[in-house]
Protein backbone atom coordinates (compact mmCIF):
# COMPACT_ATOMS: atom_id res chain seq x y z
CA UNK A 1 0.00 0.00 0.00
CA UNK A 2 1.06 3.93 -0.52
CA UNK A 3 2.10 5.57 2.55
CA UNK A 4 2.05 9.55 2.74
CA UNK A 5 3.98 11.19 4.87
CA UNK A 6 2.26 14.07 6.11
CA UNK A 7 0.64 16.95 8.27
CA UNK A 8 -3.07 17.18 8.28
CA UNK A 9 -3.06 21.48 7.47
CA UNK A 10 -0.82 21.64 4.42
CA UNK A 11 -2.01 22.44 2.04
CA UNK A 12 0.69 20.70 -0.66
CA UNK A 13 0.04 16.75 1.73
CA UNK A 14 -4.16 17.86 1.11
CA UNK A 15 -3.37 18.29 -2.73
CA UNK A 16 -1.52 14.90 -2.67
CA UNK A 17 -4.24 13.13 -0.66
CA UNK A 18 -7.01 14.70 -2.54
CA UNK A 19 -4.89 13.04 -6.37
CA UNK A 20 -4.94 9.56 -4.57
CA UNK A 21 -8.28 9.53 -3.76
CA UNK A 22 -9.62 10.58 -6.51
CA UNK A 23 -7.37 7.89 -8.17
CA UNK A 24 -8.47 5.68 -5.53
CA UNK A 25 -5.25 4.81 -4.67
CA UNK A 26 -4.86 3.24 -1.14
CA UNK A 27 -2.81 5.02 0.95
CA UNK A 28 -2.00 5.24 4.69
CA UNK A 29 -0.83 8.14 6.41
CA UNK A 30 1.49 9.09 8.96
CA UNK A 31 2.21 11.62 10.45
CA UNK A 32 6.11 13.55 10.42
CA UNK A 33 7.31 16.65 12.07
CA UNK A 34 9.11 17.93 9.52
CA UNK A 35 10.19 21.13 11.61
CA UNK A 36 12.20 18.14 13.31
CA UNK A 37 13.92 16.41 11.09
CA UNK A 38 15.18 12.91 11.87
CA UNK A 39 18.22 11.32 9.68
CA UNK A 40 15.55 9.26 8.29
CA UNK A 41 13.25 11.91 6.98
CA UNK A 42 15.86 13.69 5.50
CA UNK A 43 16.97 10.29 3.88
CA UNK A 44 13.41 9.97 2.69
CA UNK A 45 13.36 13.49 0.94
CA UNK A 46 16.91 15.88 1.78
CA UNK A 47 14.60 18.74 0.69
CA UNK A 48 13.01 18.51 4.49
CA UNK A 49 9.84 19.12 3.71
CA UNK A 50 6.54 17.26 3.33
CA UNK A 51 4.12 15.42 1.67
CA UNK A 52 6.64 12.77 1.03
CA UNK A 53 4.79 9.43 -0.96
CA UNK A 54 6.14 6.29 -0.86
CA UNK A 55 4.83 4.19 -3.72
CA UNK A 56 5.32 1.49 -5.72
CA UNK A 57 8.70 1.08 -4.36
CA UNK A 58 9.53 5.06 -4.99
CA UNK A 59 9.61 7.71 -2.66
CA UNK A 60 8.34 10.88 -4.55
CA UNK A 61 8.09 14.87 -3.12
CA UNK A 62 6.83 17.73 -4.14
CA UNK A 63 3.37 18.00 -4.63
CA UNK A 64 2.77 19.03 -7.92
CA UNK A 65 5.92 16.55 -9.19
CA UNK A 66 3.73 13.59 -7.23
CA UNK A 67 0.15 14.76 -8.82
CA UNK A 68 1.47 15.17 -12.35
CA UNK A 69 3.38 11.61 -11.70
CA UNK A 70 0.42 9.95 -10.73
CA UNK A 71 -1.94 11.43 -13.39
CA UNK A 72 0.54 10.23 -15.99
CA UNK A 73 1.17 6.53 -14.27
CA UNK A 74 -2.90 6.23 -13.48
CA UNK A 75 -4.72 8.55 -16.38
CA UNK A 76 -8.22 8.28 -14.98
CA UNK A 77 -9.92 10.08 -13.88
CA UNK A 78 -8.16 12.84 -15.68
CA UNK A 79 -6.71 15.84 -13.70
CA UNK A 80 -4.59 17.15 -16.41
CA UNK A 81 -6.26 17.87 -19.54
CA UNK A 82 -5.03 16.82 -22.65
CA UNK A 83 -4.37 20.46 -24.68
CA UNK A 84 -1.75 21.97 -24.01
CA UNK A 85 -3.20 25.55 -23.41
CA UNK A 86 -5.26 23.84 -20.84
CA UNK A 87 -2.39 22.18 -19.48
CA UNK A 88 -0.85 25.72 -19.36
CA UNK A 89 -3.15 27.00 -17.77
CA UNK A 90 -3.82 24.50 -15.03
CA UNK A 91 -0.23 24.82 -14.22
CA UNK A 92 -0.29 28.67 -14.09
CA UNK A 93 -3.13 28.31 -11.56
CA UNK A 94 -1.49 25.96 -9.57
CA UNK A 95 1.38 27.64 -9.08
CA UNK A 96 -1.26 30.93 -8.30
CA UNK A 97 -1.97 29.02 -5.19
CA UNK A 98 0.99 27.30 -4.22
CA UNK A 99 3.44 30.31 -4.70
CA UNK A 100 1.40 33.54 -4.57
CA UNK A 101 -1.85 32.50 -2.52
CA UNK A 102 0.73 30.24 -0.12
CA UNK A 103 3.52 33.84 0.64
CA UNK A 104 0.27 35.99 0.80
CA UNK A 105 -2.63 33.86 2.49
CA UNK A 106 -1.78 30.26 4.15
CA UNK A 107 1.45 31.62 5.10
CA UNK A 108 -0.02 34.77 6.96
CA UNK A 109 -3.31 32.82 8.30
CA UNK A 110 -2.10 29.24 8.72
CA UNK A 111 1.18 29.47 9.71
CA UNK A 112 0.59 32.10 12.28
CA UNK A 113 -2.35 30.67 13.96
CA UNK A 114 -1.44 27.38 13.47
CA UNK A 115 1.84 25.54 13.05
CA UNK A 116 3.65 28.64 15.39
CA UNK A 117 1.52 27.02 18.19
CA UNK A 118 2.12 23.30 16.92
CA UNK A 119 6.12 23.88 16.52
CA UNK A 120 6.36 25.88 19.99
CA UNK A 121 7.86 28.60 17.77
CA UNK A 122 6.51 32.09 19.98
CA UNK A 123 3.11 33.56 19.31
CA UNK A 124 0.92 34.60 16.44
CA UNK A 125 2.35 37.93 14.22
CA UNK A 126 -1.21 40.12 14.25
CA UNK A 127 0.23 42.41 11.22
CA UNK A 128 1.14 39.07 9.35
CA UNK A 129 -2.84 37.79 10.28
CA UNK A 130 -4.26 41.10 9.17
CA UNK A 131 -2.21 41.39 5.93
CA UNK A 132 -3.62 37.51 4.82
CA UNK A 133 -7.55 38.52 6.10
CA UNK A 134 -6.92 41.59 3.50
CA UNK A 135 -5.26 39.57 0.98
CA UNK A 136 -7.55 36.95 0.85
CA UNK A 137 -10.54 39.06 -0.51
CA UNK A 138 -7.99 39.84 -3.33
CA UNK A 139 -7.76 35.61 -4.40
CA UNK A 140 -11.63 34.98 -3.69
CA UNK A 141 -12.46 37.67 -6.05
CA UNK A 142 -10.10 36.84 -8.47
CA UNK A 143 -11.59 33.04 -8.14
CA UNK A 144 -14.90 34.86 -8.41
CA UNK A 145 -13.55 36.60 -11.86
CA UNK A 146 -11.81 33.17 -13.47
CA UNK A 147 -15.44 31.56 -12.14
CA UNK A 148 -17.76 33.71 -14.23
CA UNK A 149 -15.97 32.35 -17.25
CA UNK A 150 -15.09 28.65 -16.50
CA UNK A 151 -17.02 26.03 -15.21
CA UNK A 152 -14.11 24.91 -13.05
CA UNK A 153 -10.87 27.48 -12.25
CA UNK A 154 -8.56 26.59 -15.43
CA UNK A 155 -11.55 25.77 -17.78
CA UNK A 156 -14.62 23.67 -18.17
CA UNK A 157 -12.95 20.37 -16.56
CA UNK A 158 -12.02 19.97 -13.09
CA UNK A 159 -8.33 19.63 -13.25
CA UNK A 160 -5.23 19.72 -10.44
CA UNK A 161 -5.86 23.75 -10.19
CA UNK A 162 -9.22 22.86 -8.59
CA UNK A 163 -7.41 20.53 -6.58
CA UNK A 164 -4.75 23.29 -5.34
CA UNK A 165 -7.03 26.04 -4.62
CA UNK A 166 -9.28 23.82 -2.33
CA UNK A 167 -6.42 22.19 -0.71
CA UNK A 168 -5.19 25.64 0.50
CA UNK A 169 -8.85 26.90 1.04
CA UNK A 170 -10.05 24.17 3.08
CA UNK A 171 -7.09 24.33 5.78
CA UNK A 172 -8.12 27.91 5.84
CA UNK A 173 -11.96 26.82 6.32
CA UNK A 174 -10.53 24.45 9.62
CA UNK A 175 -9.76 27.82 10.98
CA UNK A 176 -12.97 29.28 10.08
CA UNK A 177 -10.89 31.97 7.85
CA UNK A 178 -12.76 31.80 4.53
CA UNK A 179 -15.97 34.20 3.88
CA UNK A 180 -18.16 32.08 2.01
CA UNK A 181 -20.22 35.08 1.47
CA UNK A 182 -18.15 36.99 -0.59
CA UNK A 183 -18.52 34.83 -3.77
CA UNK A 184 -21.73 32.95 -4.76
CA UNK A 185 -19.19 31.35 -7.63
CA UNK A 186 -16.90 30.51 -5.36
CA UNK A 187 -19.42 29.32 -2.78
CA UNK A 188 -20.44 26.73 -5.29
CA UNK A 189 -17.42 25.59 -6.61
CA UNK A 190 -16.43 24.82 -3.06
CA UNK A 191 -19.79 22.85 -2.62
CA UNK A 192 -18.92 20.67 -5.95
CA UNK A 193 -15.09 19.83 -4.76
CA UNK A 194 -16.21 19.34 -0.88
CA UNK A 195 -19.07 16.76 -1.97
CA UNK A 196 -16.34 14.43 -3.89
CA UNK A 197 -16.07 11.12 -2.12
CA UNK A 198 -12.08 11.92 -2.47
CA UNK A 199 -12.65 15.27 0.08
CA UNK A 200 -13.88 13.05 3.03
CA UNK A 201 -10.30 11.91 3.83
CA UNK A 202 -9.88 16.17 4.24
CA UNK A 203 -13.02 16.25 6.25
CA UNK A 204 -12.25 13.65 8.50
CA UNK A 205 -9.64 15.68 9.91
CA UNK A 206 -9.24 16.59 13.41
CA UNK A 207 -6.61 18.31 15.22
CA UNK A 208 -6.16 17.91 19.57
CA UNK A 209 -7.10 21.05 20.84
CA UNK A 210 -7.98 22.67 18.15
CA UNK A 211 -11.50 21.21 16.95
CA UNK A 212 -12.89 23.31 13.09
CA UNK A 213 -15.82 25.14 13.38
CA UNK A 214 -18.69 22.87 12.59
CA UNK A 215 -19.64 24.11 8.95
CA UNK A 216 -16.45 22.74 7.90
CA UNK A 217 -17.57 19.08 7.63
CA UNK A 218 -21.17 20.04 6.80
CA UNK A 219 -22.06 19.56 2.77
CA UNK A 220 -24.43 22.17 2.85
CA UNK A 221 -22.00 25.07 4.71
CA UNK B 1 7.41 38.48 -32.46
CA UNK B 2 7.82 37.01 -29.14
CA UNK B 3 8.14 39.36 -26.33
CA UNK B 4 9.27 38.95 -23.28
CA UNK B 5 9.03 41.42 -20.25
CA UNK B 6 11.64 40.61 -17.66
CA UNK B 7 14.29 41.44 -15.68
CA UNK B 8 18.04 40.76 -16.81
CA UNK B 9 18.92 39.32 -13.01
CA UNK B 10 15.42 37.06 -12.64
CA UNK B 11 16.28 33.35 -12.13
CA UNK B 12 12.90 32.49 -13.71
CA UNK B 13 13.19 35.28 -16.58
CA UNK B 14 16.55 33.37 -17.40
CA UNK B 15 14.66 29.60 -17.56
CA UNK B 16 12.25 30.94 -20.05
CA UNK B 17 14.95 33.29 -22.13
CA UNK B 18 17.26 29.95 -22.34
CA UNK B 19 13.93 27.86 -23.17
CA UNK B 20 13.22 30.18 -26.25
CA UNK B 21 17.05 30.35 -27.24
CA UNK B 22 16.84 26.79 -27.26
CA UNK B 23 14.02 26.04 -29.23
CA UNK B 24 14.99 28.82 -31.76
CA UNK B 25 12.06 31.35 -31.01
CA UNK B 26 13.34 34.99 -31.40
CA UNK B 27 12.05 37.09 -28.47
CA UNK B 28 12.16 40.74 -28.13
CA UNK B 29 12.98 41.49 -24.09
CA UNK B 30 11.82 44.25 -22.39
CA UNK B 31 12.72 45.17 -19.26
CA UNK B 32 9.83 45.71 -17.00
CA UNK B 33 9.99 47.87 -13.39
CA UNK B 34 7.85 45.23 -11.42
CA UNK B 35 8.12 46.55 -8.04
CA UNK B 36 6.47 49.70 -9.79
CA UNK B 37 3.80 48.01 -10.76
CA UNK B 38 1.46 49.50 -13.84
CA UNK B 39 -2.38 48.85 -14.57
CA UNK B 40 -0.55 47.65 -18.43
CA UNK B 41 1.66 45.50 -16.55
CA UNK B 42 -1.19 44.03 -13.98
CA UNK B 43 -3.26 43.75 -16.91
CA UNK B 44 -0.62 41.49 -18.81
CA UNK B 45 -0.60 39.41 -15.46
CA UNK B 46 -2.46 39.88 -11.98
CA UNK B 47 -0.10 38.40 -10.38
CA UNK B 48 2.48 41.56 -10.72
CA UNK B 49 5.19 39.38 -11.76
CA UNK B 50 7.55 38.74 -14.19
CA UNK B 51 8.60 36.88 -16.50
CA UNK B 52 5.41 37.69 -18.75
CA UNK B 53 5.69 36.52 -22.48
CA UNK B 54 3.42 37.61 -25.19
CA UNK B 55 3.73 34.50 -28.01
CA UNK B 56 1.06 33.99 -30.55
CA UNK B 57 -1.25 36.25 -29.41
CA UNK B 58 -1.17 35.03 -26.04
CA UNK B 59 -0.24 36.43 -22.54
CA UNK B 60 1.47 33.04 -20.54
CA UNK B 61 2.84 33.93 -17.21
CA UNK B 62 4.39 32.02 -14.09
CA UNK B 63 8.30 30.67 -15.87
CA UNK B 64 7.70 26.83 -15.29
CA UNK B 65 4.07 26.61 -16.96
CA UNK B 66 5.51 28.62 -19.58
CA UNK B 67 8.69 26.70 -20.40
CA UNK B 68 6.51 23.43 -19.97
CA UNK B 69 4.14 24.73 -22.63
CA UNK B 70 6.47 26.16 -25.18
CA UNK B 71 7.97 22.13 -25.38
CA UNK B 72 4.72 20.80 -25.78
CA UNK B 73 4.47 23.15 -28.56
CA UNK B 74 7.23 23.18 -29.98
CA UNK B 75 8.67 19.67 -29.18
CA UNK B 76 12.23 19.92 -30.92
CA UNK B 77 14.87 20.20 -29.41
CA UNK B 78 12.97 17.69 -25.86
CA UNK B 79 13.76 19.64 -22.87
CA UNK B 80 11.44 17.68 -20.58
CA UNK B 81 11.85 13.66 -20.69
CA UNK B 82 9.11 11.66 -22.05
CA UNK B 83 9.51 8.84 -19.38
CA UNK B 84 6.66 9.82 -16.29
CA UNK B 85 9.66 8.53 -13.82
CA UNK B 86 11.79 10.89 -15.54
CA UNK B 87 9.56 13.86 -16.04
CA UNK B 88 8.63 13.81 -12.49
CA UNK B 89 12.44 13.50 -11.61
CA UNK B 90 13.12 16.63 -14.05
CA UNK B 91 9.84 18.74 -12.20
CA UNK B 92 11.29 17.49 -8.73
CA UNK B 93 14.40 19.34 -9.63
CA UNK B 94 13.07 22.71 -11.10
CA UNK B 95 10.68 23.23 -7.84
CA UNK B 96 13.96 22.23 -5.59
CA UNK B 97 15.33 25.18 -7.33
CA UNK B 98 12.53 27.42 -7.96
CA UNK B 99 11.48 27.21 -4.72
CA UNK B 100 14.26 25.90 -2.29
CA UNK B 101 17.38 27.13 -3.40
CA UNK B 102 15.29 30.22 -4.33
CA UNK B 103 14.46 31.10 -0.55
CA UNK B 104 17.74 29.40 0.73
CA UNK B 105 20.02 31.23 -1.31
CA UNK B 106 19.04 33.49 -4.45
CA UNK B 107 16.78 35.46 -2.03
CA UNK B 108 19.70 35.96 0.32
CA UNK B 109 22.40 36.47 -2.24
CA UNK B 110 20.67 37.97 -4.86
CA UNK B 111 17.99 39.98 -3.38
CA UNK B 112 19.89 41.56 -0.48
CA UNK B 113 23.00 42.45 -2.97
CA UNK B 114 21.53 43.80 -5.99
CA UNK B 115 17.13 44.01 -6.07
CA UNK B 116 17.55 45.86 -2.44
CA UNK B 117 19.57 48.54 -4.52
CA UNK B 118 17.72 48.82 -7.64
CA UNK B 119 14.26 49.32 -5.68
CA UNK B 120 15.80 51.40 -3.64
CA UNK B 121 14.85 49.31 -0.68
CA UNK B 122 17.84 49.75 1.35
CA UNK B 123 20.94 48.15 2.57
CA UNK B 124 21.47 44.72 2.62
CA UNK B 125 20.88 42.59 5.15
CA UNK B 126 24.65 40.70 6.12
CA UNK B 127 22.48 37.96 8.11
CA UNK B 128 21.03 36.54 5.52
CA UNK B 129 24.03 37.21 3.28
CA UNK B 130 25.20 34.95 5.42
CA UNK B 131 22.85 32.63 5.81
CA UNK B 132 23.22 32.25 1.85
CA UNK B 133 26.34 31.87 1.88
CA UNK B 134 26.55 28.57 4.06
CA UNK B 135 23.51 27.17 2.28
CA UNK B 136 25.01 27.64 -1.42
CA UNK B 137 27.75 25.11 0.02
CA UNK B 138 24.40 22.55 0.72
CA UNK B 139 23.21 22.82 -2.59
CA UNK B 140 26.55 22.87 -4.72
CA UNK B 141 27.44 19.45 -2.36
CA UNK B 142 23.72 17.78 -3.34
CA UNK B 143 24.24 18.86 -7.40
CA UNK B 144 27.60 17.10 -6.77
CA UNK B 145 25.89 14.12 -5.52
CA UNK B 146 23.66 14.20 -8.34
CA UNK B 147 26.43 14.41 -10.92
CA UNK B 148 28.19 11.60 -9.51
CA UNK B 149 25.25 9.53 -10.54
CA UNK B 150 23.65 11.09 -13.83
CA UNK B 151 25.13 12.73 -16.99
CA UNK B 152 22.83 15.90 -16.44
CA UNK B 153 21.00 17.06 -12.90
CA UNK B 154 17.94 14.90 -13.75
CA UNK B 155 19.10 11.95 -15.76
CA UNK B 156 21.20 11.32 -18.73
CA UNK B 157 19.48 13.94 -21.14
CA UNK B 158 19.51 17.57 -20.64
CA UNK B 159 16.05 18.96 -19.52
CA UNK B 160 14.63 21.91 -18.04
CA UNK B 161 15.87 21.09 -14.70
CA UNK B 162 19.45 21.80 -15.94
CA UNK B 163 17.68 25.31 -17.61
CA UNK B 164 16.51 25.99 -14.24
CA UNK B 165 19.59 25.53 -11.92
CA UNK B 166 21.50 27.37 -13.92
CA UNK B 167 19.37 30.01 -14.31
CA UNK B 168 19.72 30.43 -10.34
CA UNK B 169 23.42 29.97 -10.79
CA UNK B 170 24.15 32.47 -13.71
CA UNK B 171 22.84 35.32 -11.93
CA UNK B 172 24.77 34.63 -8.42
CA UNK B 173 27.83 33.69 -11.08
CA UNK B 174 26.98 37.67 -12.32
CA UNK B 175 27.69 38.63 -8.48
CA UNK B 176 30.43 36.15 -7.70
CA UNK B 177 28.94 34.29 -4.93
CA UNK B 178 29.50 30.56 -6.82
CA UNK B 179 32.70 28.75 -5.71
CA UNK B 180 33.16 26.77 -9.08
CA UNK B 181 35.85 25.21 -7.20
CA UNK B 182 34.04 23.21 -4.43
CA UNK B 183 33.09 20.64 -7.10
CA UNK B 184 34.46 19.43 -10.63
CA UNK B 185 31.44 17.68 -10.92
CA UNK B 186 29.11 20.62 -10.77
CA UNK B 187 32.19 23.10 -12.96
CA UNK B 188 32.08 21.12 -15.44
CA UNK B 189 27.85 20.63 -15.88
CA UNK B 190 27.81 24.35 -15.85
CA UNK B 191 30.93 24.70 -18.89
CA UNK B 192 28.58 22.43 -20.57
CA UNK B 193 25.26 24.17 -20.06
CA UNK B 194 27.03 27.72 -20.52
CA UNK B 195 28.74 26.84 -23.58
CA UNK B 196 25.36 26.15 -25.48
CA UNK B 197 23.75 29.15 -28.15
CA UNK B 198 21.24 29.47 -26.05
CA UNK B 199 23.14 30.66 -23.24
CA UNK B 200 24.69 33.44 -25.45
CA UNK B 201 22.04 36.26 -24.50
CA UNK B 202 22.66 35.86 -20.70
CA UNK B 203 26.37 36.54 -21.12
CA UNK B 204 25.39 39.46 -22.72
CA UNK B 205 23.71 41.27 -20.15
CA UNK B 206 25.00 44.33 -18.64
CA UNK B 207 23.82 46.28 -15.66
CA UNK B 208 24.74 49.75 -15.43
CA UNK B 209 26.84 50.12 -12.43
CA UNK B 210 27.12 46.73 -11.59
CA UNK B 211 29.40 44.88 -14.57
CA UNK B 212 30.01 41.13 -13.99
CA UNK B 213 33.20 39.00 -12.79
CA UNK B 214 35.70 38.83 -15.89
CA UNK B 215 34.96 35.06 -15.62
CA UNK B 216 31.32 35.69 -15.76
CA UNK B 217 31.61 35.61 -19.71
CA UNK B 218 34.96 33.35 -20.03
CA UNK B 219 33.67 29.96 -21.53
CA UNK B 220 37.06 28.55 -19.92
CA UNK B 221 36.56 29.92 -16.61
Amino acid sequence: MARLYHVPLSPFCRKVRLTLAEKRIEVELLEEKYWEPTQDFMRRNPAGKVPVLRHDGKMLSESQAICEYLDETIPNPPLVPKNPDARYEMRRLCTWFDDKFHVEVTSNLLYERVNKKIMNAGYPDSGRIKMGSARIKFHLDYMDWLLGQRRWLAGNDMTLADFTAAAHLSCLDYINDVDWSRSSLVHEWYSKIKSRPAFRTLLADQLPGLPPPAHYTDLDF
